[in-house]
C-alpha cells in the first residue's frame, strides 16, 4: 500500500483558456496543492481562445485520450472555459471509464460525452467553507471550486461527499460523422495548422473516397505526410485518430484557407 | 518526520520575463533542482514583457497570494526581471508571512511588500564557488545565484548562510489607493483584457460609487460578469479582489481602449 | 537504495515544435508517466519553429547544458521536430557524456553531437506492441514511440534492449567557428532578440577583437549588458558561453535588422 502510495500520485491535468501570461493558472494549481500536496499537475492548454467552449470540448477530448490505460492511477481533468461564471450554470464532475472530469455545465464535456461509453455526470454541489478561503470569488470558481474540488478527489475523499446527485450535462450541437456519411466538419485546426475533421475511420468504413473542402480536391486518403510532396495538400488519419486535411511541412489552414465549421466532402471514387 | 519530508517537499515558483522559447526557464529549474531534488517547480508566468519590472511584480503578488494558507510547507518564489543584470544592483531575500521571495533589487517587490504587514528583506550575498558552476556568467544571475540560492533554501541550508544582513529594498512608484480617496490607477491588463486597477473594497469602503475610466461611464460596482450584457462594460471585484474594469464575454482594455496607468474615476451615486 | 530512488527520480525533458495551445504535449507526457510514474517532467520548449531542425538542435544543447552536473541522477532528453515522421528516417538513442537523448535522426542532436566529446549513438528500433498501444501512428512518433522508450529508459530498462546496434546521426552543414577565424554566423535569436553566434571564446582565443555584423561597428567585446548605454547595440560572452549581439534594453534582431545565418565579422583592434 505505502508503495502504491509513494509511486503512484494522482495526477491532475488542467485545461483552460487562461493563457499564461497571468498567475491564474498557478494559483489553481496552489489550490489543487493545498488538498493534495502529492497530486502530480499536468498542463494539458491554457491557450484555449477565451470563452471557446468547443474549442476546449475538443482538447479536453485528447485529454482523455492522452491519459487511457493507466492502470491503478488516478487521473482527474480540470477544464476551465467558463462564460457563465457567476450566473446559475452548475458544476459538473463527471466520471469516464476510469477517468474524471470537473468542469463547468456549459457543454464542455461534450466531445468526451458523445464518444465514449459509460460515462456518468454528477453535480458539484459542494462549495467550500467562507472560514477556509477568503470568499469564494464570483469569477474564478476554476480557483475557488473546481480547483479544491479536485485536490479533494485526489487526495481520496468519496466523490458522493461533493457531488451527491447525478445530473444531465448540457451539450453543444457537434457530433462525430455519421457511419457512411457524405459529409463531415472541420473541428479543429491545429499549432502546424492541420484542420482535424469529425470523420473517424469506422465513419468512412469501407469505402474509398475522395475528399474535398473549400473548393479544393484533395484526393484519396493517404497514410502518412510524406505521401504527399511538400507544400502539397492531403488527407489522412492523424493522432487523434480523426480525419485531418494537411499540407505537407506547412500549414493547411493557411495555404486553404480553413475554419473550423467548414464542411469536407466525401465522394466514393 | 519522514512522512513529512515526502507528503510535504517545497515548492518553487519561477516568475520570468525569459518566454518559453528558449532553454532559460528550464536552466533555472535544473540549477533548482541540482540542489533540491525533491523541489516541485511550479511556473508563474514567463510572459512578462521584457524588462517590465512593474508587471512583473503585479504577477509575484498574485503568486504570493495564491500560495497562502499552504500550513507545514515551504514555498519558494523565484522572480527573474532584471535589466540591470551585471551592474551593481542587489539581490534579495525577502521572506512575507510564511513565504520566501528571491529577486533582484529593483522594485519586483514592490507589490508584495506594499500590501503584506511583517515582511523582512535581507541581501542576498551568496554566490557559487567557482568550481561547482562553469563560471556565474554575469547575463543571467536567475541561472547562476538565485536559482542555486532557492535551491539551498528549498534543502533546508539556513536564510542567514546566504543572506546574512537585512535590507531595505528599492521600491517602485506604485500603491494601492488611499482609502475614500476619488481616483485610483489601472495596474495591469490581464489575458482576456480585462484593466485590474489599484482599487482594493477597504479604499472603496461603504461609499455607493460610479466608476469612469478614459471618458466611459462603468455605472455602479457589480457583483459578477452577469450582471452585464454581452458586449457591456461593467466594474467589479476580481479575482484578485481589486476592482476591474471587464467587458462581459470580450476585452475590456481593446474595447475601451485601457492601458497601464491610465486614472480611473470613482464618484458619489 | 530507497532513499536514493525517492529522492532522485530521473528527469525526462522535452523540447517539441508542438506550441501549446494542443494536447500534444501532455499526450506525449502521459506516454512517459506510463511507463515511469515517478519520472520528473521538465518543459525544455514547445516554441521550436514548426519543423525547424536547426532551431531545435540549437535549444536541445542548451537543455543538454542546463542539466551537466546532476551526479547520480537519469536525464533524459526527448527532442520532437520531425518533419519525416512517417518516411524512412530512423531514430536515435544518444548517450552524451552522462545524459541521453531521444530523437529522430535527422540533424537534431546536431550541436550536442559536435560540441561533446564521447558521444555515442544507437539506433533506436524497439516498438511498442500493437496490443499496447491503440496502433502506432504514422504521424505521431513522439508521442507512440520515443516518450514510452523514455519512459522505458526512466524505468531502468537497459538501453541495448531499445537500441541494440550503434548508428552514425545524420548532422546538419553546421559547425562551431573555428579558432583564430574572422568570420562566424549567428545560429539562434532569443526572446530578448539577443542574436547568438557560433563563436566561442576558444575560438576568439587571445585576439582583441573588433565585431562587425550587418553593416554595423559593434565595437570591441564587452562584459556585461551595463557597459553599453540603453538602446545600444554590443556583443558580449551570453550565458551560453557563446558571443551574442545584444542591445541594452531592447531587441537587437529588431535595432539592426539581424536574422540567423547572418554572417559576424571579427576584426584585429
Amino acid at each position: 500500500v505505502i508503495k502504491k502510495t509513494l509511486s503512484m500520485p494522482p495526477i491532475v491535468t488542467l485545461t483552460t483558456d487562461f493563457g499564461q501570461a497571468d498567475a491564474y493558472v498557478a494559483a489553481m494549481k496552489a489550490a489543487v496543492l493545498r488538498e493534495a500536496p502529492q497530486a502530480r499537475l499536468i498542463d494539458i492548454s491554457h491557450q484555449i481562445p477565451p470563452q471557446n467552449v468547443r474549442y476546449g470540448s475538443f482538447i479536453l477530448e485528447r485529454a482523455i485520450d492522452a491519459f487511457h490505460k493507466m492502470p491503478g492511477r488516478q487521473i482527474i481533468h480540470i477544464a476551465v472555459v467558463d462564460p457563465g461564471v457567476g450566473t446559475s450554470r452548475k458544476l459538473l464532475i463527471v466520471k469516464i471509464q476510469s477517468q474524471t472530469v470537473i468542469c463547468p455545465d456549459n457543454g464542455l464535456i461534450t466531445w468526451p460525452w458523445r464518444n465514449r461509453k459509460n460515462a456518468k455526470a454528477y453535480e458539484l454541489t459542494w462549495r467550500p467553507e467562507r472560514s477556509q478561503s477568503k470568499s469564494i470569488s464570483r469569477t474564478f470558481h476554476g480557483r475557488d471550486i473546481l480547483a479544491p474540488a479536485a485536490g479533494l478527489l485526489a487526495a481520496e475523499t468519496p466523490l458522493r461527499k461533493l457531488a451527491p446527485r447525478s445530473a444531465r450535462p448540457k451539450l453543444l450541437d457537434i457530433f462525430p460523422m455519421k457511419k457512411n456519411a457524405r459529409q463531415g466538419r472541420i473541428i479543429h485546426i491545429d499549432h502546424f495548422g492541420n484542420a482535424i475533421t469529425n470523420i473517424t475511420r469506422e465513419a468512412v468504413g469501407t469505402r474509398h473516397v475522395s475528399i474535398r473542402v473549400g473548393g479544393h480536391a484533395i484526393g484519396r486518403i493517404k497514410q502518412t505526410y510524406a505521401e504527399a510532396e511538400i507544400g502539397e495538400p492531403l488527407a489522412l488519419f492523424g493522432s487523434a485518430d480523426l480525419l485531418e486535411i494537411a499540407v505537407r511541412d506547412g500549414s493547411a489552414a493557411e495555404k486553404l484557407g480553413l475554419k473550423v465549421g467548414r464542411s469536407v466532402n466525401l465522394s466514393s471514387r
